[in-house]
């Protein structure tokens, strides 16, 4: 089954074409990136393996215009891949946020449509641009069903203990407040892909999975199902990220608010853009700066360095008590699966669990799936390159088949 | 040499008097609570060990009025102790703020007040409270050498990692914040009394600390200082309390403030006195009322106590991760040190730390020191009760004593 996968923000849409024949069994056709969606001039960048990539600039008004020239592409004597857009059997969108009411991936139907634009209150910068997808090919290919992935979905199975807030219960009555988890699809490929790899009986197992990059989460997963996740209500709870804060005291902003005569919206911002590695060491929000940055001595890169990995390295022994225990660690993201030196001092100080670390291993791993625990380790610690793609395709395929 | 121990609030204040031999050689003398300071008519609660209580209705304009009574009161006739106020030979103040400039505790000179009363700006409520105490003593009586012990010196060992934010660090330059933590003057005692109750070597040791009260913080604590603390720049950070929030998403407040119209005071003041057990189960602050009604049945509040025990456990995780293990657990506070059901269920699940908890026992312990883990456990848990105003009084004695 050909599956076209769409990722849709605002001003931009990411799509993957892939060719399932099975779970595990997939070849990527093509994918690329379209840019500047609705300015004065627009950009498509389209990738097919083995070809030299293909880059144009055209005027991109809406994203029915930026998937028109996609599916235009893909049928293209000379960057195709596909003999008739006849052989595109379904779409699947990730979407942002499903609430309570989406535990899984779904047929887009009317119903469940109008759900996701109820959720746009939870995810207003998120949904709606996910929606403009899935209404432009409603229009371009009526006929094609559509399925939505949800970043939120995976986390649904948490318990009330860890997903409900200890402020007035009202908010969660009136306004859905609560811990959601965001990067679920990234959190459920892992945990699955990581426990394959190592060996280790998904359905019987206790892991943790770090998906660290831009933005950041870390997920405690047994048996295969989410109990807890470091992002909560919103992507800004957890870990510290670029240039979000992750977790801080509840308070801290609203006597800087006061000092600096700040509204809400100031503080929101300031947590979002100003704040994380950025914050801390003022001089980028990239890790890799930062690391080169504190190599050449800088005092304030090395500390957002220690106060990064100190985070990450308690939210592992936290959600360890979590689960009772843990059998595997899985780094993935960015950073997760290209910083070596985060991964050596997240992991640094757990010996006490039955972790022996490869280090002349980790040292060595940049974006590939290895394990870099030693092999008498009693836990298991890996690099698992993420996939949500694929977890998107994967499911689109299993539900529109079992439409026939 | 005879110390009396002062905990002055806005409108109240607590008076230990303490007969002090050596550290650990010492008599209570009497103590008490004067309340409704400033009021039309204020009230004094003087307490003798071995006598009946004795209290006493009387206009209290200020704490120099109110301290002048218990002056008073301990050389009079029928409820004295003192023979002379001449015997008492050094003041000791609890003070709630000591920023970066105290590490310890510290005898009140003009310079040392000056500091305390720049620290204002950071605990607005509670330094200005402690500064009228060692005024009004000043004014009393001049000569006594008074000594000042801050709930946030025993913190000041934390390294920089564990009390940077990753907010903009102009926020720590311009205005100090940071975390500093709490309760740290019972986190001191109750770690070095729970490792010689335990055997263990405090200067060679990883112990964790849990006061939980009506305010709750955990600390790390390694070879006897302070490596990590749950409150944070604020006591609202943490694990969730009787009305305060603890730990949430740091952009909760900004979406239910935009819905509800509040202004940052507001969302203080809900974080702070609307939150916690009482916000969730909307029952009550109350640990012991929250018990009662999940037993007969009431479902948010037995989701409030499961809320609790697992933050309590899950930062108990996340310490474990920090100290690089464990070897003692130590429960004290009103809630630590009656609640059999908050500390069982807390330690559950941690069996793969080396934990064998004794519920048997544990199950009869409110309020005394006792060990609640089987003889056989590797890591060992204890409920240990506070006692600051003996670390108070310890510590003004030793510095008095050195300035002879």
């Amino acid at each position: 089954m050909i599956v076209l996968v769409l990722n849709c923000g605002s001003s931009s849409l990411k799509y993957q074409v892939l060719d399932m024949k099975s779970d595990d069994n997939y070849s990527l056709l093509a994918k690329g990136l379209v840019e500047r969606i609705g300015e004065k001039m627009g950009a498509l960048t389209h990738r097919v393996p083995d070809h030299d990539k293909y880059t144009v600039e055209m005027p991109i008004p809406d994203h029915t215009v930026g998937i028109k020239a996609v599916l235009d592409l893909l049928v293209s004597k000379e960057h195709g891949v596909l003999k008739s857009l006849d052989e595109i059997q379904a779409v699947g969108h990730r979407v942002a946020h499903g609430g309570e009411y989406f535990k899984g991936s779904s047929l887009i139907t009317p119903q469940s449509q109008e759900e996701i634009e109820k959720l746009c209150v939870l995810a207003p910068l998120h949904n709606p641009a996910n929606l403009l997808g899935i209404k432009a090919i409603k229009e371009l290919m009526p006929q094609v069903p559509q399925v939505a992935t949800f970043d939120t979905a995976f986390h649904q199975t948490m318990p009330d203990y860890a997903y409900t807030y200890a402020i007035p219960y009202e908010y969660y009555e009136k306004y859905a407040v609560r811990r959601y988890g965001f990067h679920g699809t990234s959190h459920k490929f892992v945990a699955a892909a990581a426990a394959a790899f190592a060996g280790i009986d998904l359905n019987n197992s206790r892991i943790i999975t770090c998906h660290l990059g831009n933005g950041s989460s870390i997920t405690a997963v047994k048996d295969g199902k989410c109990i807890d996740t470091s992002m909560g209500f919103t992507p800004q709870e957890g870990v510290p990220m670029g240039t979000r804060s992750g977790t801080v005291d509840p308070t801290i902003m609203s006597y800087v608010a006061e000092k600096e005569n700040l509204t809400h919206k100031d503080v929101e911002k300031i947590l979002n853009k100003k704040s994380g590695l950025l914050g801390i060491s003022g001089v980028s929000s990239d890790c890799r700066d930062i690391e080169e940055a504190a190599k050449a001595g800088n005092v304030r890169a090395s500390l957002a360095q220690d106060v990064l990995c100190y985070a990450i390295k308690k939210i592992i022994g936290a959600y360890t008590a979590a689960l009772g225990g843990v059998d595997l660690i899985a780094f993935t993201g960015g950073i997760g699966e290209n910083s070596a030196p985060t991964r050596f001092a997240a992991i640094q100080g757990l010996e006490y669990l039955g972790i022996e670390f490869d280090e002349a291993v980790n040292k060595t791993i940049h974006g590939t799936e290895a394990m870099i625990s030693k092999p008498t380790s009693k836990v298991k610690v890996c690099v698992m390159p993420t996939n949500e793609e694929l977890v998107i395709a994967r499911d689109t395929m299993n539900i529109v088949k079992s439409l026939k």
